[in-house]
């Protein structure tokens, strides 16, 4: 990697929220709002927007950098953090109303934000005014930049992409209503590239583009083609680790076969079993019990999904390595913003 | 009025809707979005955007078609309709998730969206579905319009002012706690200004003003000035019809009484009350008690809430007509536009 290309802290990353959260209040103040109501605005934005790793958000400063191979002055270093923040903030929206759909109890080690004393179903409109903080800020910082209509429609596109992706989950895997004919390796696919993928593989690296005006269909046609295999990687993994991963890395003791998720083991279970094995599939998965879980992580080590999760990788990986190796820099796009996100995740433990 | 324009009825309005319907699930299936959950989205879209009556989508081309003074070509119609559904998919968004958030039970009718069979929470996602289908729209059919970047500037703007107004909605008047110390005229004013007045009256006219391309600062702010104060008369007027209203008239029989609402009429009485009165308003009001509710009624009238109504719509709309007087037409607003508005409203029954 560039010697020049220095990554962004994560105290770096949230020393600039203090100032996007007075751009997004003030503008909440412009309509006078009262001060219980914008003390409750602010509340919500500092519970729900941070707190989380900011992996989404540090990778727009991470990228532009890498794309300008150099360290960023401080206005370049604001408005790709500025940018990061607006992909946090899309991550807020979602996984505020995400945890009243799917019923979630905690969220980064506290109550979901629902389940706060007080807020409740209020959620639902403090969902939505954190997804209306995005234009807020775009609109302040961005008014008179050259990509800002690009700006805008990819966010609105992003946002309906992932949309798409969660409806296909909630009707895929309702919670309570265990239907494996359901499920399917397709199915799968489609859920974590557009539930997941977009937003938090190919946006931070769209902003980063638009940044600096190279955002042409051409880059950003190449960006999606490395981008969302990846980020498909990178959810597969997270269902592996559900499973396989040790609870003192990923900081959780996984719940996916218990919650009847829609996880890339399951589909992989369901492609490969004999008849018999299916029927211990029907018979256990998506209970609320212990033992049936047991049962069904034992038909996993039978069926050594372990390994084939480790042949998926290496022939992914692969497959986004020559991709990497075949990009076309001659348009500004560099090899190294991709190299840089599969660093992190290959082979990651958590 | 000018004889040259004529009036949208609700049947040409409707006759657009199937075009752009068309359009919206176009762009979910260049995601290859899966025959069940298109069926779903378009589910969703004919029983939240259709069935209402329209007044705010109708009143876009009723707007252009005053503007210039003419009727419409068919281009013309359809881009003003357009907007139009886009004020009408707003409202959608905003009433599915209001619903939720108020736990009402029907909605035109019939149960609302997320008590529907299979519905339930996954109606937030619908909600945000819904909203994102006025980008796709605006996309699709305004890229290249000179106002482009305005209308999706004025769509963010007045999508975040209605989301505060619900705020304050939800924090002044939790249906479950009766507080009648949170309760004011000033708060009342700013409810129904941001929660209703800027979405349902303002944003029409400002959309077709942009339509126009004479969505100059001065006429936007002019259209505001009137139209934000009629805004609130209507929605006065409302809070007055719920309990003044006659039931055959207003299509349903009013609840803002035991539902604890924050009221034009529970406002005024507490203005006005004697320590007596105040009394009887903190034992009676939002409870669940037909005979409590009596008692409030009784002392509505008692109170002379009715001529106190009169009083403020004579003054209002005697202050509305004067800045419609005072309208500076040189930059192609008129006066008309603001007339028809008000005549739909002034003195309605229903």
């Amino acid at each position: 990697m560039d010697d020049k290309f220095q990554k962004t802290t994560l105290a770096e990353f949230e020393a600039v929220f203090p100032k996007l959260e007075a751009d997004i209040l003030e503008h909440a103040q412009k309509y006078k709002l009262p001060a219980a109501e914008l003390e409750w605005f602010k509340k919500s934005l500092q519970t729900n927007a941070i707190g989380g790793k900011c992996n989404r958000g540090m990778s727009v400063p991470d990228s532009v950098s890498l794309l300008l191979g150099k360290k960023l002055s401080e206005e370049e270093f604001f408005q790709a953090a500025t940018l990061g923040w607006t992909t946090e903030l899309l991550q807020a929206f979602f996984l505020v109303s995400d945890d009243i759909m799917d019923s979630s109890i905690t969220r980064r080690g506290k109550p979901c934000w629902y389940r706060e004393e007080g807020v409740g179903m209020i959620a639902i409109n403090d969902a939505f005014m954190l997804e209306s903080a995005i234009y807020t800020l775009l609109k302040k910082h961005f008014r008179s930049h050259p990509a800002y209509v690009d700006l805008l429609e990819l966010m609105h596109e992003v946002t309906f992409q992932t949309e798409l992706g969660q409806l296909m989950d909630l009707l895929t895997a309702p919670e309570d209503k265990v239907n494996l004919d359901n499920f399917s390796a397709a199915k799968h696919s489609y859920i974590v590239i557009y539930k997941t993928a977009y937003y938090s593989f190919y946006l931070p690296v769209a902003l980063a583009l638009h940044q600096l005006n190279i955002g042409t269909p051409e880059n950003l046609k190449q960006a999606e083609n490395i981008l969302i295999p990846m980020g498909e990687y990178f959810q597969v993994q997270d269902d592996y680790l559900d499973n396989f991963g040790l609870p003192e890395h990923i900081g959780k003791i996984g719940t996916d076969i218990m919650d009847n998720k829609c996880s890339w083991l399951v589909n992989q279970a369901l492609e490969i079993a004999t008849p018999e094995q299916r029927q211990i599939l029907e018979e256990n998965y998506g209970r609320k019990d212990k033992d049936k879980e047991a049962v069904i992580k034992k038909l996993y080590d039978d069926m050594k999904l372990e390994q084939r999760y480790l042949d998926y990788e290496e022939k992914v990986v692969g497959e986004i390595r020559e991709k990497i190796a075949n990009v076309d820099e001659s348009n500004g796009l560099k090899k190294e913003v991709f190299e840089a996100f599969l660093a992190k995740i290959y082979k990651r433990s958590k």
